[in-house]
C-alpha cells in the first residue's frame, strides 16, 4: 500500500479504538500514555487510584468488572467543591431570604428570618433545625420545578464566595474534576451522592462537574403535579420528602441506581454509611476520603468541625484501609485557574 | 487506490459512523438503510415514530436536540409485555403467598391470604386495595434488598404465564424491544416508568429491555440502612414510599430523571399525566400510546377494563393529535419468537 494510504488506515483504526473506549465496550490494559491526574501529587493515594482503575478495566484481570458496573458516587459538599464558611445552599437560603422579604414584612420581626435579615447568621442558625426547616421551606417551597431551577441558575451565575470572591463553581477541586473525568474515560458511570439539594444542584452539575440532572441524587421535597390553565405543573411543597445523609445515603442509592457501587468518595460522617455499603460489596471496592488539611490554600478541619465533621469515618478509612487524601500533600492544586 | 482499499477504508469510515452515533455524538441526517423497525408495518404510527427521530437527531435541523436530552420514557405493564389477564407482579404476589404459607399457618384461614391459597383470585382481590395492600406488604417486605432481588430473579426465570405457558419475559413486545434499540442507537437514553415496583423490574431489565437498573422508575417501599453482624444491609419496611402512577409519573420522573423527556410510551390513563408532561415541554415533543385491539394474537381491552383502562388519555390522544398504535394494524409480529 502507499504510505498515505497506511497512514490513513491507521488513523481510522486508532479513531475506532479510540470511540470504542469512550462507549465503554472495551477498557485500556495498559497505564494511559498522559497522567489522567496532574494535579496529583505522586504517592500513595494517587496510586490507589490508579491501581484500582487500571483493575477494573483490564479485560482479564480477575479484577475485571463490566463496564454497566462501573457506578461511582460523589459526595458533593467538602468533596468535590468547598463547603467553609458554611455549605453553599445555606448561603443561597440567606440570599433567598433577602430577595423574597419584600413580600414577607412580617419576617423583619419573627426569626429567624429577623436575624438572617440582620445580616446575623449566627442568630439565624441558633434556632437549630426547626429555625432551619423554616428557612428551607420559605425559600425552597412553592415554587414550580420549572421556577425553581430557574431560581438556582440566576443565583449560582452571579453569587459569589464570601471569602475568596470567586464564583462557586470555580470553588470546585480541580483534582476531583480530573478524578471525574479519568473515571468517565475508563468506562465508569458517575453520580453525586449529596445531602443537598437534588434541585439545588442539577441546574449545574453537568457543566460544572459533567454529571447530567439523572446522575444527581440528594435531599428532595415532595411535590405534587397540577394542571394550571391547561399546563402541567410540578409544585413544591413545604414537606420534606428525603434526606440523603448519614444512612439515607444507601437508601438514596438503591432507591435511584439499584445497584451497589463499586467506588465511593466522601469527606466526612455524613458519607461513612455511603462508604460501608459501597465497599461491603462482592469484588473490587474502592472507597476515598478527601481531608481538608490545608488551611492556607483551602481550610483544616476535621473531627471538631459542625460543617462536615470527620470523625467516625476517619477512624474506620483506618481500620479498613481506605484511601485518605490529604488536600495539602496529595494535591498539587486546590482550585481551577480563574476563568479569564 | 486499489479497490480492496478503498473497501476497507469505506468499511473503516463507516464503522467510525456507527460508533459515533451509538456514542450519541452525532445523529443519522439521512433514513437508515436497513429498516430499524422490521416488525412495525408501514403505516402513520411507524411513520410518525421515524420523522420524529430523524428531526431530532438530524444536525442543522430546527428540530434537533442535543443527545443529553434525548430522554425517552416507557411504562411497562401493557406498554411493553402484557398485563392480561392481570399484572405480573400481581401474579407474583400470588406465588409468593404460597411460597410462604407454611411460614404462616395462620394465613389459611385470614383473608386475603386464606382466597390465594386456595387459589380463588377474585376473593383474594375481592377486599379492594386493603387487601391488595395486605398481599403487596407480606410478599415484599421483610427481607434485604439483595434477598428480594434474588427472590424476583429465580422467580422470573421460571414462572410462565397462565394462558400461554411462555416465560413473562418472553411476553414483551417485539416491536417495541425494536423501538427501545432504534432510540438508543439514535442517541436516546431510554427510561422505564411504572406503576409497578421498582425493585421487581430491575432484576431483569437491563436482560429483557437493555434498560439498566439506574434507568428504572417505578412504586417503591421504604427501606432502612442496618448493619447487621457488621454487614450492612437495607431492608424493606412495609411501609409505602411513593407510588408512580398518574399523578406520580411525572413526580418520579422529576426526582429520578430531573428533566423532561421529550418522547413518552404509555398505553393507559394511568400514563396521561406522564404523557401530558412530556408533551408540554418546548421543542419536538413525542407521545404514543399503545392500543390492545388484537383479541387473537394478544388481547383487546380500552375504556372498559380493570386493567390498563384506556380511556381519557385516548380522548386526549385524539385532541392532541398523539401517535394511537392499533396492535392489530400496526404491528405484524406481536411477541418475539420463543427461544429455542
Amino acid at each position: 500500500m502507499k504510505p498515505v494510504i497506511v497512514k490513513m488506515l491507521t488513523l481510522a483504526i486508532l479513531m475506532m479504538a479510540a470511540l470504542t473506549n469512550v462507549a465503554g465496550a472495551a477498557g485500556p490494559a495498559t497505564p494511559p500514555a498522559v497522567d489522567p491526574l496532574p494535579s496529583w501529587s505522586d504517592g500513595a493515594a494517587k496510586t490507589s487510584v490508579l491501581e484500582f482503575v487500571a483493575g477494573v478495566t483490564t479485560k482479564g484481570s480477575p479484577r475485571f468488572v463490566p463496564p454497566a458496573e462501573r457506578i461511582a458516587v460523589f459526595d458533593n459538599d467538602g468533596t468535590l467543591w468547598a463547603e467553609q464558611p458554611t455549605y453553599v445552599q445555606i448561603l443561597f437560603v440567606f440570599d433567598r431570604v433577602k430577595a423574597l422579604a419584600p413580600q414577607h414584612p412580617e419576617w423583619q420581626t419573627q426569626e429567624p428570618f429577623a436575624s438572617v435579615l440582620k445580616g446575623d447568621l449566627k442568630g439565624a442558625l441558633a434556632g437549630g433545625e426547626r429555625a432551619l426547616g423554616q428557612l428551607l421551606m420559605a425559600t425552597h417551597a412553592g415554587t414550580t420545578t420549572d421556577e425553581f431551577e430557574k431560581i438556582v441558575s440566576e443565583w449560582i451565575a452571579t453569587a459569589k464566595h464570601p471569602k475568596t470572591g470567586r464564583p462557586y463553581v470555580e470553588m470546585v477541586y480541580q483534582p476531583m474534576l480530573e478524578l471525574l473525568s479519568y473515571l468517565r474515560a475508563s468506562g465508569f458511570k458517575t453520580f453525586i451522592v449529596s445531602g443537598g439539594g437534588v434541585e439545588f444542584m442539577r441546574p449545574w452539575s453537568e457543566r460544572v462537574y459533567g454529571v447530567p440532572p439523572e446522575q444527581v441524587i440528594g435531599s428532595s421535597i415532595k411535590t405534587r403535579f397540577e394542571v394550571r390553565d391547561g399546563k402541567p405543573v410540578l409544585v413544591r411543597l413545604p414537606e420534606i420528602n428525603f434526606v440523603d445523609d448519614g444512612p439515607g445515603k444507601p437508601v438514596g442509592i438503591q432507591m435511584q441506581i439499584g445497584r451497589r457501587p463499586i467506588a465511593a468518595f466522601g469527606n466526612s460522617d455524613g458519607d461513612l454509611q455511603m462508604l460501608q455499603w459501597t465497599t461491603a460489596g462482592q469484588g473490587p471496592r474502592f472507597a476515598l476520603i478527601v481531608r481538608h488539611t490545608d488551611a492556607s490554600r483551602e481550610w483544616a478541619y476535621d473531627r471538631l468541625s459542625s460543617v462536615g465533621r470527620l470523625d467516625k469515618a476517619l477512624d474506620e478509612a483506618a481500620a479498613k484501609g481506605w484511601t485518605v487524601v490529604s488536600m495539602k500533600e496529595d494535591w498539587k492544586e486546590i482550585f481551577p485557574a480563574p476563568r479569564r
